[in-house]
Formats: C-alpha cells, sequence, structure tokens
C-alpha cells in the first residue's frame, strides 16, 4: 500500500493503518520522510497529555480509567506507552500493560507500546513522529505514558500540551518530587491510591510546595485531584481538568506557543542530527575523531576544535549538498 | 591580569587564580576561548570523579571525608559542588557545604560550587570547561558532586573518569536505583551509613542486581564498599579503589577512549552551539521560529524543515564564515 494510501485508511479510523505508519517512523524507514510529509496538513487536533509518575504510583492503572472514561465521552483516544528497556527493569512493567487489553477490541482506541530511548528511560526518538500520526489519524486525545525516571519527565513535558504528574501516599513521594523539579513541570496533578493512609498529607504538602512556586495571578493554577484509579473514583474530575486545561491554552495562546516550541526543538534536533551524519563523514583534518584526539593531546582545545568542524561542515555543503 | 599569567599563577596553586579562571568560563568570558586555548597544554594528568546518589544518602559528607583521605595521602584535590537551582529545593543543601569549611585554609584543596543548568539538576554547562582548569592547575583529583536527580547522574557519568554511585539504607534505593538505571553507570558502588540497620540487605541486593548486567571477564567488576561517612570508617577503602579503577582505565587503554568519547561529545556540542546561534541569525523563509510556524499550521513537515534550516546554515558560512 503505498503511503498516500496509508495516511488515507488511518485517517479513515482504521488502526492497522494507524500502525503500519508508526511502524514506518520506528523504524526510520526510507519512506519516513514521505509519510511525514503526508501527514503535515492533517495535523493540530489532537490533545497530547503526559503522564509521568515514580514506578508504583498507578500509571497504568489511571490510564486505563482514562480511556474509559474519554471513551464514554465519545472521544477517540490514542496511547503511547514508553516502556523502559534496560535489562534489570525490562520485563516487569509490561505486566501491567496486560490491563489495557480492556479496550483492545475497541475501534476508537489505539494502543501501542514504544521502546525508550535509553537505559535512563528517557522517549523513543520517534515519539514526536508517532504522536503526529495519531492526531492526523483523528484521535482527539493521546495519552503518553512514561515510566516516570531519569529524563522521560522532562522529555514528556516537553511534548505534551498537558502534563499530569501522579503521586500516591507512601512512596515517599513529596519531598522526592519537590527534589527531581517535576513540580514545575505539572499542569495537573493527581494523588492516586486517594483511599490510603497518608494521601491527605500528599494533597497538603503538594498543595503547600505549590504554593512556593511564582505564578503570575492569571497563570493556570494546576488542580490536585484525589483518584482510587482501580475504581474509576475521581477520574471523571481528571477528564473534566484535561478538557479545562486544553481549553485555557486555547484561550491563552499558550496552546500555539507550545506547539510552536515543540516545532522548534523537533526541527533544530533532526537538523544537528543531519550535521551531525555529514560531519561523520568529513574526512582529514576536521574530522571529528581526530579533532577529539587533538584536545586529548592537548594540542588543540574545544572551541578552536568545534570551529573547525563549522567551517569543515558548511564547506562540505558548498561543494555537495547533502 | 592577563591570560597567560592567569594560567601560570594557577599552575603555580594560587587559588585565587584557580578562581578567577572559572569565574571567566562561567560567564562565558569574551576570553573564554583565550582561556581554553592557554590551557589546553597543560591538562590530562586529574582523575575526575563523579559522585553521585539520591538526595539524602551523605554525598556531601562523603566528598568531605574523602577530601581529607586524599589530602592525607598527599594528593591536591578539586571539589565541584553542582547547587540545584530549583526554587523548590534551592536553600536546603547549602547548609552542607559549611562543612566543607574544613578544608577552606587548605592550598591543596580548591572547592567551588556551581550553579546547575536548569531546574531538574542537570550540571551546569560550563561544568566541562572548569574541570579544564582545575586539571590544569594541577589537581591530582578533582570530585563532582551532582545534586543526584533528573539528567545530573547521566551527565556526570559522561564527564567522569569514574563515577560513583552512593546509596545509603532505608531510603527505598535497591529498588529505585535499578528503575533508574544508574546501576550501569557506576565503576565504584558505596553504601554509607553502613551502621545502621538495612545496610546489608542493600548490599546484597546491589550485588544481586549487579551480577545481572552482563559484564565482559576481563571488565571492571565495580566494587561495593560499606562506608560511615561521618566517622569517616571504609574511606580508606574507597580511596584505594579510586586508585585501582584509575590503574585499570590506564591499563586497558579505557582512559583514552572515556577521554576521547567525552572530547568528541564536548567539541559538538560546541559546534552545534555556534551552528544554532547562526540559524537565529538567519533572515526569511529559512528563519528557525518561521519554519516552526509553518510546522504547526501543516505548510510544512518537520524534515522537510530540518532541510532548510540545514541548507540556510550552510549557505550562510559560504558568504558570511562566522
Amino acid at each position: 500500500m503505498s503511503v498516500p494510501e496509508l495516511v488515507d485508511q488511518a485517517r479513515a479510523g482504521r488502526s492497522r493503518a494507524v500502525g503500519r505508519l508508526i511502524s514506518l517512523v520506528e523504524d526510520s524507514s526510507p519512506l519516513l520522510r514521505e509519510v511525514m510529509a503526508a501527514l503535515a496538513p492533517h495535523g493540530g487536533h489532537a490533545q497530547v497529555v503526559g503522564i509521568t509518575g515514580s514506578p508504583g504510583v498507578g500509571k497504568s492503572t489511571t490510564t486505563n480509567a482514562l480511556v474509559g472514561a474519554l471513551r464514554a465521552a465519545g472521544r477517540r483516544v490514542g496511547v503511547l506507552a514508553v516502556d523502559p528497556s534496560s535489562p534489570f527493569s525490562g520485563g516487569a512493567l509490561l505486566g501491567d500493560r496486560i490491563r489495557m487489553q480492556d479496550h483492545a477490541s475497541d475501534p476508537g482506541v489505539f494502543i501501542r507500546s514504544m521502546a525508550s530511548r535509553g537505559h535512563l528511560g528517557g522517549l523513543a526518538w520517534s515519539t514526536p513522529q508517532a504522536l503526529r500520526v495519531l492526531d492526523a489519524a483523528g484521535y482527539d486525545v493521546v495519552l503518553v505514558e512514561t515510566v516516570g525516571v531519569g529524563q522521560s519527565e522532562v522529555d514528556v513535558a516537553a511534548l505534551a500540551d498537558t502534563t499530569m504528574v501522579l503521586l500516591a501516599p507512601g512512596m515517599g513521594d513529596g519531598i522526592q518530587a519537590a527534589k527531581a523539579g517535576i513540580l514545575e513541570i505539572g499542569d495537573l496533578y493527581v494523588v492516586n491510591k486517594a483511599d490510603r493512609d497518608g494521601a491527605d498529607r500528599v494533597r497538603r504538602e503538594l498543595r503547600g510546595m505549590l504554593a512556593l512556586g511564582q505564578r503570575r495571578p492569571d497563570a493556570w493554577q494546576p488542580p490536585i485531584l484525589p483518584t482510587v484509579a482501580q475504581t474509576g473514583q475521581g477520574i471523571e474530575d481528571v477528564v473534566a481538568a484535561l478538557g479545562e486545561h486544553r481549553t485555557h491554552l486555547e484561550a491563552t495562546g499558550e496552546l500555539q506557543r507550545r506547539r510552536e516550541r515543540r516545532a522548534r526543538e523537533e526541527v533544530e534536533a533532526i537538523a544537528v542530527t543531519a550535521l551531525r551524519q555529514r560531519w561523520g563523514r568529513l574526512q582529514g583534518r576536521a574530522d571529528l575523531d581526530e579533532l577529539a584526539a587533538d584536545v586529548v593531546a592537548g594540542r588543540t582545545d574545544p572551541y578552536a576544535a568545534a570551529d573547525a568542524l563549522v567551517a569543515a561542515v558548511t564547506r562540505a555543503g558548498e561543494s555537495a549538498p547533502a
């Protein structure tokens, strides 16, 4: 099937075509550029929701409950679940995914697990492209569930319209969350397992810490919502808060600003990768490996070496455009 | 004082000149390039030791004890302490630094706090340059102490010759450490507060998890060392292990490989920054902001936009070399 046909079918709601397109971007297929060009006119509709939190707070259960509630409200839902690829933790979390099978036969739900970029749990490099596939395919909400360690909170906040931070009592999360700075990325805070001891304390601490942050008076005030994802308690309020945040983003122009910032970073990252490939192919004195060896030997310094690299890569552009 | 004079004085052991040079690189002074060029011939001697671990495991106390033990062995020691700049945690950890005043009057010790790069605790961008200052100034060992959250473990492992991961009982560290992947970056593991309940369990768990990782038979086996940094217990063993790791790195050629990898990354990062500044100055259709707006509006896709950016930046290099 051709790329335009795949895109048409994906836009007509065929899950299989959506899956094929995501595989093409994940595998860096030679068709990647054609896919991205074909998707470009059809994006901008989906609300991308990043879901992050420490292991054990109930991210998969909450994602599952959210899918159910969003479906009940007639919304089409995509889920990208970023799995850890570390040999130390690889298998454990996959079990959680089985719960998602609740929605496996629903054509209004598309679920995909993606490998994480590295052993510290960053998002897969192809996550932004996969989001473009789901957006063009007409899913109203795309939930991106991360493993919530290392780099992924930062990554997911950078690419989401709305970032949801999950906490739970008994995880020592209050203080740890503050130290990790995730208090600065949340648009919504969900205190899951709210029926357990200590949930009130987590909410209180969180409220106190959020009050310390400086916000403009007209800025979004991140709500703190108690849930028991296992039973669905509180999930309707989360769905409502997601809608309110989307409305706020649109009304204030923040949605456009976030999306432009994200597009800038995406374009820059692709351009830098292209330039890196180019200087990997340079020959002679301005070869990166040789320059690095010169720096280690003290024959040059990093700045002079970088100058040589930039000069070489731009000269290379002259004689042999990529 | 001129840059060559400052470098001479720093190499003669004057702390004030060392401090001035670090300030020049930290502030991106116009003299930065001259400083880096003047330092280049004098590096390659220091062992850079990254110290990371969760808040509360005793990083500052351990650093302090290590400084004392290394001084007792006649080594000159530099310390770069990366402080969190988050408004949520900014003040709390600074108190720990006061303990470092033990060494404030010792000319064989240089201690510097550096701001972290962002609210998630990454290393300051100028950390590699500050390390070059301390290396050229003849410090035998440079300890880089990070806040141990977010991105900094990864960063510090990337720039250290030897990465030391601290754990302590009662922090839920065993499992969490595995999830965060720090088991894959440590050259040395220190279980601090080894006189407390649960220290044996942490060591056992750690040993079990390290055994799961696949290592070549001739590879370095990271030791697991118990300490009570507060009393100095076990610190001599850590100093010995640092020396053994340095010997291993040199004998296997791994030191050279790590330093070349680091230099490659440093040169690349500086080159990418230079290219970014260049495309920030581009005018017309290939301006990054306009390209990003086109991507958001669906008029182009990120790959086509990146092509335009790369073409523009290399053409700009032709007509107006930076």
